[in-house]
């Protein structure tokens, strides 16, 4: 089969790998009909050093059951199925309490697995991890189903820890496709008002389309005035961080009203998170991390299938399997919010 | 009257200050019964630069209401009040959501006001900030009624920060008095284990008799290997911050279990928040900060006032005002947990 592998910084192929195929009687094999590339996806393409056997690549996927172990009892041969972009067995302490990315068991795509950017993927723990979906292959809400795999949960995950809902003021840090899917998640929660800080005209429009009621273009200091000048002086209640740069991190926990929460489920990429003592006097909590996107596809689905939420218009590109490099270079320049992949 | 003063590192003294008096129609004049030297007041004993007009010192006390400004309503001349060591309206946005500590209109003892380690204090915002005991001032309870000021409800705060509750694991990191009513806090909101870090044996002693089921005297990598141990590997739920030192700081974000939260309450000495990348990959959440002790005095008051909890166990030493200088070298060398000043 083919999928995608990075290599090093810049450096994203698809060629060819060993077919996926059931290895412990838990699994399930996925024939991969949408994936998508991701912006977390961005940090190795940016960084990562030479390697010679490089990394598999794609933990969003919807796609069709193929084959399934012995043990695999709630997903069978012929099921459209969305996978969270963590597997997880669904029983252990953390699964239960919906913790599913903490799952004692369970792990991340790529690495020594399967991405889902590529033909096919052998899941573990299918069981756990895999969630029907009941509608066709080519149905028209295709990408907002596969948003579920990650981007709209995490989004959802960002504004429940940031507290999001009626009366609250939130502030969305980030207009990638995490800060639109947490906007549609603020407003679906019933934010009063939901500001968006970024500078993307497309996706300014957007955002609004999703709930945005204030755009925040300005950056740093002048960003953190601006969010007091429309909060009265006194911050958001909730802010979501989607982007995990210091900078952005830094704006984030500046913006919070005292009493206030931040989520953040941007990657961080600083060993330390600032502002500590401001924040400490500010009585500001920090919460998020990656999210259970596995917990809340249930909760999230209803909403998306009656057409309530449209986190599927954060694609703004399709390609094909051959064109993932260049999917990959169009949302590292910020010529795609989004790219979904169609096998 | 006389106040204690401090003029730089270890230069504590008592001395002749202006008596306190009426300036605003909202003020209150208190003579002080009871105060105490608290752990955050060792932070410029450490480490003041000199000062040629000094510090007024003193957060915590009881008094006896000498005289009110005409706009006061809620205590009256004879009263004997206790003040939480934050001064708030009681009316503002913040006070009405029980966040006192960030009162619009508030501040904190101390600076260009009397300080508690005094004989009288000028009280802004009487109404919003005194609330009467139902006790004379020389009532057997009057140490525990004098945590309310701050180390119960500071304790209490951390635990709520923490989540603390029914079929948690808490850890408390710091044996000091907020730490050791952080113990008393957590078993109150019904903690099922409460691991104590600490190493000094009256502390110990004191813990367990407040409710610790296990004690963990090591440090650093040790303290988390033993935390991580007793808890299955996974580390505690609920962790109660209540040292502020970088090394408490970390030790108490990497013993906290995935979902986990850790409830900061001590004063942070550095500019960041460590271990960023881990608490995120994990969930946990980071809450705290200065407790709004005016929201919890009621709530901790009947149980005070009805020996259920017993804070004022964490006194182990008792001085006239001219003794205070004494009673910081005292706890600043751990000779005394906590020293109580009696007028």
């Amino acid at each position: 089969m083919r999928a995608t592998v990075l290599y090093g910084a810049g450096d994203v192929r698809v060629e060819k790998v060993p077919d996926a195929r059931i290895v412990e009687a838990t699994d399930a094999v996925v024939a991969v009909t949408r994936a998508c590339i991701c912006g977390s996806d961005l940090w190795p393409y940016q960084s990562m050093d030479k390697s010679e056997t490089g990394r598999r690549m794609g933990h969003e996927f919807i796609g069709t059951v193929e084959e399934v172990g012995s043990d695999v009892r709630t997903v069978k041969k012929g099921d459209l199925v969305v996978a969270p972009f963590a597997w997880s067995d669904g029983t252990c302490e953390f699964c239960r309490r919906g913790l599913q990315t903490s799952c004692l068991h369970g792990g991340f795509w790529g690495g020594q697995l399967d991405g889902g950017q590529g033909e096919a993927v052998r899941v573990p723990l299918a069981d756990g991890t895999l969630v029907p979906l009941p509608v066709g292959p080519d149905h028209a809400l295709m990408p907002s189903l596969l948003t579920l795999s990650d981007v709209m949960g995490t989004g959802h995950h960002a504004a429940l820890a940031a507290q999001a809902g009626p009366g609250r003021i939130v502030a969305v840090v980030g207009d990638g496709a995490v800060g639109l899917c947490g906007v549609i998640a603020a407003r679906r929660l019933g934010a009063e008002r939901i500001l968006l800080l970024g500078r993307h005209p497309d996706r300014i429009a957007l955002a609004r389309a999703f709930g945005a009621t204030d755009i925040v273009s300005e950056r740093g200091d002048a960003a953190v005035e601006r969010v007091l000048e429309l909060t009265g002086g006194l911050g958001a209640h909730s802010v979501l961080e989607c982007v995990g740069h210091a900078h952005s991190t830094e704006t984030a926990l500046r913006i919070a009203r005292a009493g206030g929460a931040v989520g953040r489920v941007g990657l961080p990429q600083d060993a330390a998170i600032p502002v500590a003592v401001p924040t400490f006097f500010r009585n500001v909590t920090i919460a998020g991390g990656p999210a259970p996107v596995r917990a809340y596809i249930e909760e999230l689905l209803p909403d998306v299938l009656e057409g309530r939420i449209e986190p599927g218009r954060v694609f703004d590109r399709v390609t094909e399997l051959d064109g993932v490099p260049e999917g990959y270079r169009a949302m590292n320049d910020r010529e795609a919010i989004k790219v979904m992949v169609k096998f």
